[in-house]
């Protein structure tokens, strides 16, 4: 027998009683019922009850024991007392009777207790990490994220797919955030960055040939503090497939997200109807370019009745090029409590206001028109945006105006609310869809014209496409989107160089400045680069959705606080004198 | 039909002649026999041969293929004639009739050519990596990597342990190498360090409560720079284990490695008797921590006989304390030329040079021993000698004497000469061996007492044993040596505070710089820590030993060349003033 144990703390059942057995693990509770102890004793893989009477040698010993503490224990099987098995535990017909006990880890009084649900802060959570890890509910999410990623590498590689391994120490592969930077001892005064992804480094893997590329890959981003991402680094599912269209990129990835999301969903179904949806129509059903689809809501334009009508302030809007007027229905939502509440939320959204209009059964049994924008536009044109938007009695429908770009988001998170508020989300299932045809550019704040998402992405339509208005160039650049969460980001790669650099000389980028910054990339689409294109999934995100949680800390094992510090370590710290030294550093005293 | 194609060109056969089919790959090579082209087309799954005469299509577009351009055929599957066949290739009975030609990536004319087997200097392979990675042996090293890595994590999880991911971007995990560090942007003037090892997070998760971790974890150290090591990172299968003795890694540890072995090796013999070797006894017979045993060659110790002796320089050395003669056996090196020569190994390893024997066919027909030394022993105690050590004609004994500590290591390297020049090494196979009861400590050239390996590993015998003399005290801690390579080192940790500090103390550091080194771990301990132990096997060098390569570049995708350059991607590089400045930092002139 092995000198801590026989059986871990979940093993033991009724078909042990009666045998000697050894057993290592952690002191969950202690009960004393008038000289007979109960403890609790617990492992990685259950807890079993251990008790001693003031008959067993170990009593005296046992009853000293600090919650925590680190034990092994010697002792017999024994059956429950019917009225005592606890059918929640595995192991919950028997009890070890104790006759020898080892303290193998003392404990010193806790400052944070393991047994029990007590909120503590978080700050004192993540400095004594080890103790908060030992608790049910974050033991379940880490283990939970180790399934998730072994099942997830299982599945790429079943699909054909291998992983690949890609620097951590390299060059900036700019991806929108800041690089981390790491000082060079060799070479004093230069720095290697760490990768905010492997998007240079799969392309690269494509172009050496390699067909099908995986990695569940650390991405580091020196990002502002933010509650639902990590401060230094994330984990990425990257992909990457040769001589693929879009489509191809979409086949080889539905199975693996979905039989995940079946796996891990913890029952909530899952749909298997993944539509495409164009990027300007998701901005315009639902707000957002990563819609939840749960919410039956589908936002429409309404300009053409309000154009010229007698609701004053839209009419004189609709006046000016590029505006639009849309409306949000609300199903069930028709009370002028309700209107009123959503008008509010606008407000707080740091807009105007909602106009509304909302149905209710009139005095003498009709269905009526109420609210003031009802009134200034008249019955029938009232009637006809009823008629478009499918609505009736007890509904309500809210009005946004102006050029979309200035109300969209709010528009978005609106038919969150409304959702919301009217139970029409279905929390049960996780809905998908991707989101295509993204634009190219946009225009920046300063009219300069800048790549939207990933300079790397083929343009829809090659090098023709290019010669137009920069604005109407989509690229075949995607997202999946999830219950109203970006769960993966792709796109089909830019392989040529001359569409490459004509794409970045709209963006204001020089040839130059090309070759500088991705010089590696673009010297080796010289030699013979095949079409190519992947995408990204957030792994951290994934198991956030899957362990239903929000804070992105209950699914690390040992994350940074939001100031980016590690509390339990003690990162970042001072360095030696001596290491800058040899980095040939110096640190500038505070401006 | 894909765009891009029907097949992959390592997948038609003759059961395919007469399709249609698409493919798209590298123009591997292209021949030109009058008239008819033979073009090899290549993807990351084989090479299919397509031809096309002046009737084709395609043929005048496909005259003019540069070598690694990447295009899409459209032909139809004939069988080649019978004299054709190429059995080497599983598509060699079959070729493809070009009807159409699409070029998807033009190919300028090659820095290296990809065809071919000719050698090219490691600089131009590394900064034009994308070709070199279309070579055969390289793409096959890589695939072998990411096999051998996939098989260990399900090996691992299949033995019941689980895959946890530890932070990068953390604390100083000081393992005796330098640390990268990484400034801090949040707070200007401190550091982040990248782990040389997660040897405290592993520990902590065990602490933390859950029982088999492991992880294929990238470590870095800012090392010097060596032929077969990176000079950045590199990868370990991470372990650790609690309420386990030794024994009990070894018994998890053993089948994993084996098997791993036994499916890679190429057929090459695994060994798994894996006998537990003492330290002391492997420099002693071996001359090394990391015995190659495929090598028979047992060095002894033969003091006795030459103590007293008519051979003076032996006979004086050994009347100082702490010296020894050891004795090389050299079976079937039994001649002056082949004695000679191992002398003047010796003598350019540094040491004056190794005394020897060697057994011959006297005229009379009887053996004598031959040699300078046999001459000044006298017969008596040459024929000890030849007894102890089982030797007869035609064989030869080398010697060397002095304290172990001065020739031990150059005894280890004639031990292998000398196994290597009369062919007893099987090359065909693996030999496996645990090196155990390392010493805790070492007195450095300065007579300090300091620890000789991992300051974290429990010392035998627990806190009595720090009473004593810190060069008596042996520690659980344990190398997996094989054919010659340390390719696992491992310990069971100390987890008791009071030992740790104890054991600090023997080696110079007060509580005040453990706590402030070691102070998360330390204060982990004293909540309850159970036994634990692990170890760390190198992947990298696990994979170069599959591969049969001694260059680690030649198993990495993208490796750093020895002054830890990137010359692909052109890092490290200057960063800009304006992250220096976020940074606080300056880049000093040199001195």
């Amino acid at each position: 027998m092995s000198v801590y144990r026989s059986h871990t703390c979940g093993e033991l059942t009724a078909a042990a009683a009666g045998n000697e057995v050894r057993l290592s693990g952690w002191v969950h509770r202690v009960r004393d019922h008038g000289g007979v102890l109960f403890i609790d004793l617990r492992d990685h893989y259950g807890i079993t009850q251990v008790i001693a009477d003031s008959d067993s040698p170990a009593f005296a010993a046992l009853e000293r024991l600090r919650a925590e503490t680190v034990i092994r224990i010697d002792g017999k099987v024994k059956l429950r007392d019917p009225s005592l098995v606890n059918p929640r535990l595995p192991t919950g017909e028997v009890e070890v009777y104790a006759t020898a006990m080892e303290v193998l880890g003392p404990a010193e009084d806790l400052p944070l207790p393991v047994f029990g649900d007590q909120e503590y802060p978080e700050e004192t959570r993540l400095a004594y990490r080890f103790l908060d890890l030992r608790r049910d509910s974050l033991h379940n999410n880490i283990m939970l994220r180790s399934r998730v990623i072994k099942w997830l590498r299982d599945a790429m590689w079943d699909a054909g797919f291998t992983e690949f391994q890609t620097p951590i120490i390299t060059a900036s592969s700019p991806e929108g955030a800041r690089d981390f930077l790491v000082p060079s001892r060799l070479h004093p005064g230069k720095f290697y960055a760490l990768p905010q992804a492997p998007q240079q480094f799969k392309q690269l893997i494509m172009v050496a040939g390699f067909d099908r590329y995986f990695q569940i890959a650390p991405c580091f981003r020196d990002e502002d503090p933010r509650a639902d991402r990590s401060p230094t680094d994330f984990y990425q599912l990257d992909v990457e497939m040769s001589f693929v269209e879009q489509e191809d990129v979409f086949n080889a990835v539905q199975p693996v997200i979905q039989g995940l999301f079946e796996t891990f969903g913890g029952g909530r179904r899952v749909d298997s109807d993944w539509p495409r949806i164009p990027y300007a129509e998701a901005m315009l059903k639902y707000g957002s370019d990563k819609p939840d689809l749960r919410n039956p809501i589908e936002m429409q334009v309404v300009s053409e009745h309000f154009r010229g009508s007698g609701f004053g302030i839209f009419a004189k809007l609709l006046e000016q090029d590029g505006t639009e007027v849309r409306a949000i229905p609300a199903p069930g939502g028709g009370s002028r409590k309700f209107a009123d509440r959503m008008n509010a939320y606008a407000q707080q959204q740091g807009l105007p206001g909602m106009g509304y209009i909302f149905w209710r059964k009139a005095d003498d049994g009709s269905t009526e028109a109420a609210g003031p924008i009802a009134k200034a536009l008249g019955h029938e044109r009232t009637e006809a945006i009823r008629e478009q938007l499918g609505l009736g009695e007890g509904d309500a429908v809210f009005f946004l105006g102006g050029r979309p770009e200035t109300f969209e988001a709010v528009a978005g998170r609106a038919r969150n609310e409304i959702g919301r508020e009217l139970g029409l989300i279905d929390e049960n299932q996780f809905k998908f869809a991707w989101i295509v045809d993204f634009p190219m550019y946009e225009k920046g704040e300063d009219g300069k014209i800048d790549f939207s998402h990933n300079p790397f992405s083929m343009p829809q339509g090659g090098l023709d496409a290019l010669d137009g208005d920069p604005l109407e160039v989509k690229g075949y650049q995607y997202d999946l989107a999830c219950n109203g969460y970006e769960l993966i980001s792709g796109a089909i790669r830019n392989h040529r160089p001359e569409i490459m650099f004509r794409a970045f000389e709209l963006a204001g980028y020089g040839r130059d400045e090309v070759e500088r910054r991705f010089g590696g990339m673009v010297k080796a689409f010289r030699y013979g680069a095949p079409p190519h294109g992947g995408c990204a999934a957030g792994i951290d995100r994934i198991v956030m959705l899957l362990a239903d949680e929000v804070n992105i800390r209950e699914v690390i094992m040992f994350p940074m606080n939001q100031r980016a510090e590690d509390l339990m370590m003690g990162a970042p710290s001072e360095p030696a004198n001596e290491q800058l030294r040899e980095l040939r550093l110096r640190v500038l005293p505070r401006e």
